[in-house]
């Protein structure tokens, strides 16, 4: 299918740098008009109760877990990975479990009552009738219902306007939507750039956006002039504190996954990595050789580990970071640059060090799989190297003992901590109501992602506070 | 005394129209160096931890107590009331302890421990170094504390920017603080117009807003830029629905003490009343006569229940609203125009039918003791109308029973609903934890003010997640 004309955004492929797919953005008038729609099917879908609308959840999840693998076939083209896109499909349909559990706790027809002398209270809520999102390329699949899952469950209706950039994944699940007549009433995808993502905010009660900080600030100015709320989770640049007590090889390789799963597309990827100096050079031969043995996936997705980089202009951040720190004096041992091979633009984890916070490489996020290590002496400087950042969304600490590295994390500005391993804070996403996290300094606004605040963040919340007796309040006038 | 220069504010006396006080607004530099200053105290305010900030805020209580009568006085100069001012120096000395009890709850040490396989999870939190909070003139001193007091709970430096309609509170306030040496490193008032509030808002990590929608929008847009969190608690139009079973001469002295206390400067104030045609007619005579019983506190602020407008151009909106609506074909009952008396401006309780939604002073928040009243004929249409406003902020429902009055108040659209009452949201703010109220619509954005989420309104939340073996996670590379 080769669409021409105007409006077409001509889509490119990450492993062979083809443009093999097409889209063409919804017009702003059929945008307003999908809006209203959806407005009118959130009346029923909120009338439905969350154990309704659990019920409908549940239904389409199983016609997910039937169409897994054209989901998957799909998100692989999308990214061009194939173990990361597997946990984003077997992810979105385990997350529809979670968060029923958290809603169903949550969302009890009558969540509190409260008696103090004659007043008694109760909670209600109401959700916003219409939540926009806007998800990023890294990861497509699992980023577009990270929140449109727990606002359904709130009893929103929900319009996902995914990332140009890797827009196959939505045709085989609007299909799955489709299975489901009253989720499809309040759920739909629309595709566009980022003019159709501006659009957006204009018709919704309620945004959430993941991804760049740039775009995420002008997300939260368009938001406050309309005055709706406004989530967001934007950029990191996650440090890691690795203290003298570690085991080095199990360190190494915490470390590693934790910078090159999904090439580092990750905004939780660690891409400051402080290593006491005593072991420094030890920890770099031993990371360096391990980094040095996974494999481009090349010729196949599942040829190895690393998959291609998915967005080109990301190809040249990465590109500039390493050529600015070079210059300035820094040493790569493993990878370190971008290879052309097969029309795909790849990146080998790279181990460089000789690093220091005069360089982007230290200071903006770079979104690849590059391991910048810088030693520290004590762990005073190693909390102060790691929270010199204008980031605070997660970070990670491997010491000897549980102990001595909550201690350290403790200090650490970031949302979530991973203590003794790596990569930990989003594999909880949703587990646990009561564990919230929030993003720091320029890492995001907005609330918790996790737990029960998290799915409260899609309702407001009401307090019926009523006098049950036929007393007179004490501050009413005398008459 | 009596200041000359440029930069001084002139300060109307409500009950005389006089000037007879004067603020200079702090400079630019000042502001700047005062929020440093701060900053630096927050640090070892944050690590007294919660119980050290309880003990603090103890001793200012007891202080506060003992200034009671001369804050007292600013008070009621600032505002010409008598009782309500005695509401808010005893409230803010109350919510002092209210807030303490929420605060340790939910800020120990360690709040939440969690166990899944070998991950356990750990919350934590980080408070918002400096909020900044700028507060209006109605309820001067209470607004000024309402956020400032969990702030601090939570950890926070606080500086304060009231309304410059009503400053004269602010000398004997500084002075209890001042003599708490911990408390005034971390908690301060500033004084200014407008011009000071916009550069505050350039200063601090967290803004927390009383105030006009107009205002409110744009300090929303201004911590959008700097990406900071805000809070705003904005105007209302409050409606009270009563339906044909109330007792009516119970249920008008609850609407007439809901619509003119404080001369209905309260953003939830009811100004617009529903009432069941059946009994409107019995209801609007039992209403006025009471209303009409009503009298002014003048000479003195004990001499009545009403005191004067406080700010000029409020009373002229209100006469727009009376304006508008007799033009229109509204019937005024009693009251009904702003009157000057020993220089101040005075509007007696005012009963007005005949009004409708094209008019003024049922869609635009009056801020005056104006008690407009519509009849409905059916449940269905009194809720529509009630929620056909541009706020969302609070209401009132009263009916024959608690079941009947519930059943409407559920399908309201505001934060806090009175139940066979009025007024009650506000008097349960900080009081039991489990009790949350969002503003809905333009009445407000940024979460609960009300409860355990309101305090965590100013803290960054943590999870630190960590792995409690020498298991390697399933997810990391073979090596």
């Amino acid at each position: 299918m080769h669409l021409v004309g105007q409006n077409v955004i001509d889509i490119r492929n990450p492993r062979t740098g083809e443009y093999d797919y097409q889209i063409v953005p919804i017009s702003q008038e059929d945008l307003v008009k999908r809006c209203i729609k959806m407005r009118e099917g959130q009346v029923s879908w909120q009338q439905l109760g969350v154990k309704g609308r659990i019920k409908v959840l549940e239904e389409w999840q199983t016609i997910l877990r039937g169409a897994r693998e054209e989901i998957l076939e799909a998100v692989t083209n999308d990214t061009g990975r194939n173990r990361e896109s597997i946990r984003e499909v077997d992810g979105i349909i385990n997350w529809i479990s979670r968060w029923s559990i958290i809603a169903e706790k949550e969302f009890a027809p009558v969540t509190q009552s409260t008696q103090i002398d004659f007043i008694k209270i109760e909670s209600d809520y109401s959700p916003y009738s219409l939540v926009g999102i806007i998800s990023p390329w890294n990861f497509p699949l699992s980023l577009s219902l990270m929140d449109a899952i727990p606002a359904l469950l709130a009893g929103c209706a929900v319009i996902i306007k995914p990332s140009e950039v890797t827009p196959r994944f939505v045709e085989p699940v609007l299909n799955t939507i489709k299975q489901v007549p009253q989720l499809a009433e309040v759920l739909t995808y629309i595709l566009g750039a980022g003019e159709t993502g501006a659009q957006l905010i204009e018709q919704v009660d309620m945004v959430c956006f993941t991804g760049s900080v740039a775009t995420g600030r002008k997300v939260a100015v368009a938001g406050a002039k309309r005055f709706i709320p406004v989530f967001t989770e934007l950029g990191g640049k996650d440090p890691a504190i690795v203290t003298e007590t570690v085991d080095i090889e199990r360190t190494a390789s915490a470390i590693l996954v934790g910078s090159v799963l999904g090439v580092g597309h990750q905004c939780y990827s660690l891409e400051r990595i402080y290593v006491q100096e005593s072991i420094v050079d030890e920890f770099v031969a031993t990371l360096t050789k391990k980094a040095s043995n996974l494999k481009l996936a090349y010729p196949t997705p599942t040829s190895g580990e690393i998959g291609p980089l998915i967005y080109a202009p990301q190809a040249d951040i990465i590109s500039r970071h390493l050529h600015d720190a070079v210059e300035k004096g820094a040493e790569i041992h493993c990878g370190g640059k971008i290879e052309e091979i097969g029309g795909g633009l790849w990146c080998r984890p790279t181990v460089i060090t000789g690093v220091n916070h005069d360089m982007k490489i230290m200071t903006e996020e770079t979104f690849g799989p590059i391991m910048a290590i810088m030693p520290y002496s004590d762990v005073a400087e190693a909390i102060r190297l790691a929270n010199d950042s204008e980031f605070g969304l997660s970070a990670a600490v491997l010491a000897g003992t549980v102990e001595e590295a909550l201690a350290i994390g403790r200090r650490i500005d970031a949302g979530g901590i991973s203590i003794n391993d790596t990569g930990l804070a989003p594999f909880f996403i949703g587990t646990e109501g009561e564990v919230e996290k929030t993003a720091f300094k320029s890492s995001g606004l907005g609330g918790s992602r996790l737990g029960s605040a998290s799915i409260k963040r899609f309702v407001r919340k009401k307090a019926l506070i009523y006098n049950t007796t036929s007393e007179r309040s004490p501050w009413w006038y005398e008459d």
